[in-house]
Order: C-alpha cells, then structure tokens, then sequence
C-alpha cells in the first residue's frame, strides 16, 4: 500500500527541467539563462510562475542574478569534489570507550557558539510552532484529564494509529497495537540494544555511525564489531555477511536511509538481501528510520521492516529531526521482541509523557505532518546545497564531501592529517562548532574527518561562519 | 534553612483540638458533641466556623451528624486494629523475578476495572488542573522555542531552581546545578542502579518494597538482598548492618519518608544512623522521596540527603504522586555520582521533553505547588481514614491493617492462608482492581496481604467497592 505523493506546483516542474539541463552540461555555469518573460512564453506560464522557478533555483545556489542582466548559471553538481572514503575497519571486536570524548565536546557547545554546526537539529524556524501550540492547547481543552493522567506504557493509542499511517509511506502494513512510544529515537534504540543482548555480547554496527549509539552500546556493556559502509549506499553486505561468520552477533545496528553521519541511503535491493541475511542468521536487525522522511528525491526510500516477514527488524523512528526535537516523541515497532521492549519501556520511565504525546497525535491526525514535512524536505535541500557550495568554496580544493540524499548532515573529508579534535578546540574559540569525525567509529581512523550539520538556516552570515572554519582548515593544512 | 509553615485557619485548630479529645478517649464514641451554637460560643467564633470544624472532622469520618439530633462521635484511632506483620527476609541474595507476574497484573488492570485500589496515584479532581494549564499556555506563548527546542541534559534551568527550594522543605542546601531532571521517579532509580552497579552486582533493598524497584533490579541482571522494614518505623538499621558485613553490598535502595506500600516513615534519628552507617562502609544509598511532600503530619519528614555530608545519598523524588503523572518529571540530587547520572541520562534519552518542564517550573515559580500541597495533604489524610474505616467494617475482624503516616497506599494484611492472588482474579471479576502483597518482595511471605490505593477520591460508592471486596475476603477465609 502507498499514499499517492501530492503532485509538485508548475513552477518546481519547471525549476527542476532547468536543474537538469543544468546538471548534464546542456547549460553550463556562466551560461545567460532566457529572461523571465521569454520563460514565461516558451512554457505557456504567468511571469509570476517564471520567476517562482528562477527564485527557486536561486535559493539553491543553482544560479544567481546579475543587476541589469538577468538570471546565469552560477553552481554544478559536476562541480562537488570527490566522495570522502570508504574504511575497511579492522574486524575486530572493540570495548567501546567514547564517553569522555563526548562529554567534552557538548561542554564545548554550551561555550559561546555562534555558528553551531554540530548539532544536528533542524532549524527552529523550519518548524510549524504555532500549529504545534494550537495542538497542544486543543489538547488542554479536550484531554478526557488535560494530559495529567499517567498514558498507557505502549503510548497514546491516537498516536499510534497516526505511527501505523506514517508507516504507509514506506509501505508498510503496521497494526497500532505493534507500536511502542519512547521518549526520543535514541531511547528506542537503547530499549532494543538491552531486550535483545546481555552484557558482555557482540553487535555488528555499520562504521562511521552516530555517536550515540556507540555509547548505548558501551553503557549496556556490549562490544562492537564495525561494518563498512559507502558514503552512497551504506551498510556493506559482503563485510556484514562474512562478519556474521566470524562472530557470535547478538543485533545488527544500521541508518539504511540517510545515515548519520555518510548522508547515504541503501538501494532497496540491499535493504531486501539485508533483512534475508539477518533472517537467515536469526539475528534482530536494528533499524534506525529517523531521517527517513526527509528525503531530497521524489519518493519516500523503502525501510527494511518493509522487507521483514517474521518480525527480525526492530524498526526505530522518531519526530525529533522532523518536527519538535524538544517533544522527546519516539517509537519502535519490535516485530517478534514486543513483549521485552514493552517490558522494558515500563521498567524505565513507566510511559512517556501524556500531554505531547496527545498533542502530535492531534497534529498528524489533521493532516499537518504531510504538509509540514513537504516544506522542510525542499528547505533541507536547498540547505544541503548552500551548504556544500560554501564548502566547496572556502575549503582546500582536495576537500571531500558527502553528496547527502536526506537528512541534514554533510561529511567531510579534509586533505592531508589535519588534525580535526585541536582544529575543532581553534574553532570553538571563534565562535563556530562542528563535530569531530573520530567519535564516528571506535576503530577506523576518521581523523581527518568532520560533520557539519546543515539545520541551520542558510544565510550569508552561515557563508562567512564557513569561511571562517575553511581558513582555519587551510591554516592546519599548511 | 526551613520555610515557615503556614498557620491553620481556625476551624482547624479547633477541629484537631476536638480530635485529639476523641483519640484520648475523652469523647468515646457515640458521644453527643456540643451543638454547633454552643461550640461557636464556648471558643469565640462564627456559627460558620463552627460548622466548618464539624463539617470537617465528618469529613475524615470521626464524628457523623443525625438528623434533627446533631453530631456524634463515629470512629476512634483506637478502633485501628493490629499492625500487619515484620517479616524476617532469609538474608540471601536472590535473583529476583517478577516481572511476569507484573504483566499479568497490568494486563488485568486494562480489563474494565470501576473500584481501582491497584494505582497508586492521587485522583485527578484533587490535581489543579486548570492551573497547571495556564502554565502550559504561558509556555507555548513566552517560551523562546514554545517547547519545540531540544532541552538541556540536565533539565531546564528554572526548573532545576525550584527543584533546589523545594529542598528547603526538608533542611537541604541544594545548588540547580547539582540537579538532574528524569521522565519521573523510575527513570531516577533507574539510572542511578546502573550508575553505581555492575551486572551480578548485589544490592540491599527493605522489603517490602515496590515492585518496581524489583523489576529495575532484575532488568539490570542484579541480586537483591532483603533487609526487613517495619510498618511504622521503616528500615531495620541491625538488619542493614548485619547484612553490609555479610554481602559485598553495592547500593541501599530505601524509601524513607511514606513507603510503598507499608506508610512507614523513619525517625529522623533513624535517617541519620543510617546516612552514617552506609558512609562509613562507602557504599551509596539510592533514596526514593517521592512521598516526602505529602505528609498527614504538622511538619515534613527530613530526608536521608539531608544528613549527607560526603554524598553518598543519591535523592530520587518527582511530581508524578503530587502534582501531574503524566508530566513525567522527576529528578535525582546524585550527589558525587552525578557525571555518571547525567552522563547516562544523555545516553538514554538526551533530555527531558522541553515544555512540561517549563510550564512545571512556572507553576512552581510562582507558589502554586505549596498551595496545592496543603489542600492535597488534607483530603489525602481524610481518605485515609475513610478508607481505614470501611476496610476496618467491612474486612474480617482479625484483619491487620498498616497507619500510614503519609502518601496513599494501605496494607492489609489478611487473616488465614487466604491466597491473595486468587482472591485477586476474583475480585476483577466483579470490577475490582488490587496488587497482592506476594509482588513485594522476592523471598519474603506476603500471599495473605495485599495493597489498597487510597488515591481515588472517597465517597459511597468507594464504601461500596469495599464492602464488595471485604465480603470476597470473608468468602476466602472460611
């Protein structure tokens, strides 16, 4: 089952005809573009339509105007550098030791940061407050007790027909009843980790991955076996498979839709071999879903649950990167683990908070996600491409970079052995805050990497932030 | 530092004063009462505040009025019966499970239940609803991101404030920053088992104790060592120092002030002793509060913390039984755990969700918890009574029953063999919902006992739920 997606407005069909004349040379950079009245003409449009086109392409940094002149050409995706590698990590399982790392870099972004580029949130401007505050109060007046009474341990059963909907998009057939809500994607992933390993066992993760997830598995005691994984399509099957052989593996942790921090996103195909091979090994498959609704193309990217017959993907999501980080609205769908994970949920915090979760359940069940998340997933997008252009710009031309397909988080790769922890001390001082790629990974030698978030909104004082960060690279690289 | 208590309105003055008559046995019951004139003109006060003293004490159902009669003494202290039983623990370490039984309960719960004595939580028309909504519109309005922004770590600041002067209440100097906010009490206890504990770590725990404890014991793949409690001075100190010299004990978990389910609150001197004793053999005390506020008392119990001079106590409290369940904030004082609790709170769920915690702190700000405390403190003392009564009427004669000091639980302890958990599938049956005493502990024998809630608001129909109750009792122990 799948929704239909809404069709694009003329001016974004038009926009995009241009981008991919663009993209395949048929216009260069330099290139005059025809004026908007000639636009207009040739594709039986108002000007109006004409310069919604123009301004689009122009907020994505595609082509820019000149006074006097009219619009030209001005970016190419020819024009992005080489991808960031690919490591082979060591295949050897690993104590993971991260914590003191990452104590030390959230002190540094309580300092004085004006260009935080490390936390990956979307900017508060991106999203729907005043909507959001109108489910809230809906709810305040409505609630059977106004959100002061303790909510189901599983969550609000609203809010969980509203999950099961969501769940169409990626084609998934989901019941209400299979849903647990946590406080926060993390949480869900943490919950699964603990229902499915005892201290002291192996998961396999696929490297470089989220932070957060290498101290879940550190706090649960666990070790770590790392998998590599494509800056474009992700998790590395032949090395998980062969991995799977070599050691006992008790869960297999991976971001199939536009990992955090590669940006890459596994062909369905591998999400389908994936889920047989982990199948076939009875062994839980962690699935952590949560920018999977912001995708860049034209349709939602399938999930592995999708591909999941008897219940080995443990599929977590969230709407923190969507629609309020600070609601702390979570889920996983535990397939055959239910029981635990409900269990568990339960153990922790009993169940998550009453009024938000009634609030979001009110939001999605009028409609408002879809709406919502068609505006950020075009913002985000535009952002990716600013973002990457002023990289592009102000860093050393060996840079490296991510292409991100979704989600708001570009990899970088810088020239030579920078050293990116004292480079990120340098950066803190003036001002701006990224992430360093070493904290990516408890084996594989990421030191010359960095993540900078593209939440933020663009602006040109975002530009001058990064030109900031690109002298201080070029600095270390002299 | 201790806040000064507000002074009583007369008409409570004069209503204790007639109570305490009535507890001395110079007013045996059945006793007329001076009329209402007569009353007003023997102290010098209004008809109205006379009749308040009156209305009040029948209220707590110490005195009943008959028609064209006037007042009578109804119920005396002394009617209570016996104390329910001290049970020895074995001194074992046990490898507890409970959990299953625990489900089973829920699941019970969840079946259409019109008498629900199994909650431990206060009715929500004794919560200021209505005010606490006006703090979450004051929120949405003037809060910088409306709550949709991720929140600190460690819980907003503002809250973390009032947190500090709530700790005036009971003599602590507490600082904001040394503060972490939880999603409610359990998260507290929780995260502060794990900060302290290895898996196959022991632990002590006084029993009995809320299941909860129990289930957060086994979900951390730990070992509980008993140490007896009892029902009105809580912790055995002797039994505690006989099993620190026999077990590698790892951390003293106890709730103090009011525990569930026995009502017990320990002599301040008892606090001390123990605060001493658990300092010398270094071991830290995870001390559960969330009772401490709601005291039937003239003043608050101290708490443990307040006898910590190095920081071994780690405080749990929250406003889940006080102010708003479904709020989920609690918070831990982790004393010198506290980088393992905050690191391990971020691991969890990175923070609390953002707006409850903000309108909670304006509703703290600005005095409304003390004054809602004091009128919730009455009615909970109130029903406690009417509770004791109808159980005192309607249970078999021999039946023990706890005096709690505080909070909102009663326990029962049966006469005979009655088998408690049969006794309890029974009485869902006809609507009835209980927790069997036997979930309490892990070795000790509590079949014939059970657990009453005397959260919900009373009235002829609770009587009438009790009666229901008491006679299936009768039934069982023929």
């Amino acid at each position: 089952m799948k929704t239909p997606t809404l069709p694009d407005h003329k001016y974004l069909q038009i926009a995009d005809g241009i981008e991919s004349l663009i993209n395949t040379d048929v216009l260069r950079i330099g290139d005059k573009l025809p004026s908007v009245r000639t636009l207009a003409e040739d594709y039986n449009i108002s000007t109006g339509t004409a310069f919604q086109a123009y301004y689009h392409l122009e907020g994505k940094g595609l082509i820019e105007s000149r006074p006097k002149s009219g619009y030209y050409v001005r970016f190419n995706y020819k024009r992005f550098p080489a991808l960031p590698k690919s490591v082979q990590p060591d295949a050897h399982r690993h104590a993971v030791s991260v914590k003191d790392v990452i104590a030390d870099i959230y002190s540094d972004i309580a300092a004085a940061i004006k260009w935080n580029f490390a936390r990956a949130v979307p900017d508060l401007s991106l999203l729907p407050t005043s909507k959001l505050n109108k489910a809230v109060v809906h709810t305040l007046r409505h609630h059977k007790d106004h959100g002061i009474g303790y909510e189901h341990t599983q969550g609000n059963p609203e809010l969980r027909k509203q999950i099961a909907k969501l769940a169409f998009n990626w084609g998934g057939k989901v019941k209400p009843e299979e849903v647990v809500v946590t406080n926060g994607c993390l949480e869900a992933i943490t919950t699964c980790l603990k229902a499915v390993t005892n201290p002291g066992d192996t998961v396999a993760v696929e490297c470089p991955a989220y932070f957060g997830v290498y101290q879940a598995i550190e706090s649960l005691g666990l070790k770590a076996v790392e998998i590599s994984s494509c800056p474009v399509s992700g998790l590395d099957l032949q090395c998980l498979e062969k991995t799977l052989k070599k050691f006992s593996i008790k869960a297999v942790l991976c971001v199939p839709n536009f990992n955090n921090p590669l940006g890459s996103c596994m062909p369905d195909a591998n999400k389908k071999a994936l889920v047989s091979l982990i199948t076939k090994h009875k062994i839980p498959l962690i699935e952590d879903d949560i920018y999977g609704e912001l995708y860049f193309g034209k349709n939602r990217p399938k999930t592995c649950k999708h591909f999941d017959k008897e219940g080995w993907v443990m599929h977590c999501s969230s709407l923190s990167k969507s629609l309020a980080p600070g609601y702390r609205i979570g889920w996983v769908l535990p397939g055959k683990f239910f029981t635990e994970v409900a269990q568990l949920k339960r153990i922790q915090n009993i169940s998550s908070p009453t009024l938000t979760q009634a609030a979001v359940a009110h939001f999605l069940q009028h409609g408002r996600y879809e709406y919502h998340l068609k505006n950020l997933r075009k913002a985000l997008h535009t952002q990716c491409l600013r973002y990457s252009g002023s990289v592009i710009e102000h860093f050393p031309p060996d840079t490296k970079i991510s292409r991100p397909q979704g989600g708001f988080v570009l990899w970088v790769e810088l020239p030579g052995n920078v050293d990116v922890f004292r480079l990120r001390s340098d950066a803190v001082k003036q001002g701006i805050a990224v992430v360093p790629g070493k904290i990516f990974s408890a084996s594989c030698d990421y030191e010359n990497c960095l993540r900078i978030s593209f939440g933020k909104l663009w602006n040109e004082d975002v530009d001058v932030g990064l030109k900031l960060l690109g002298d201080l690279v070029k600095k270390a690289t002299k």
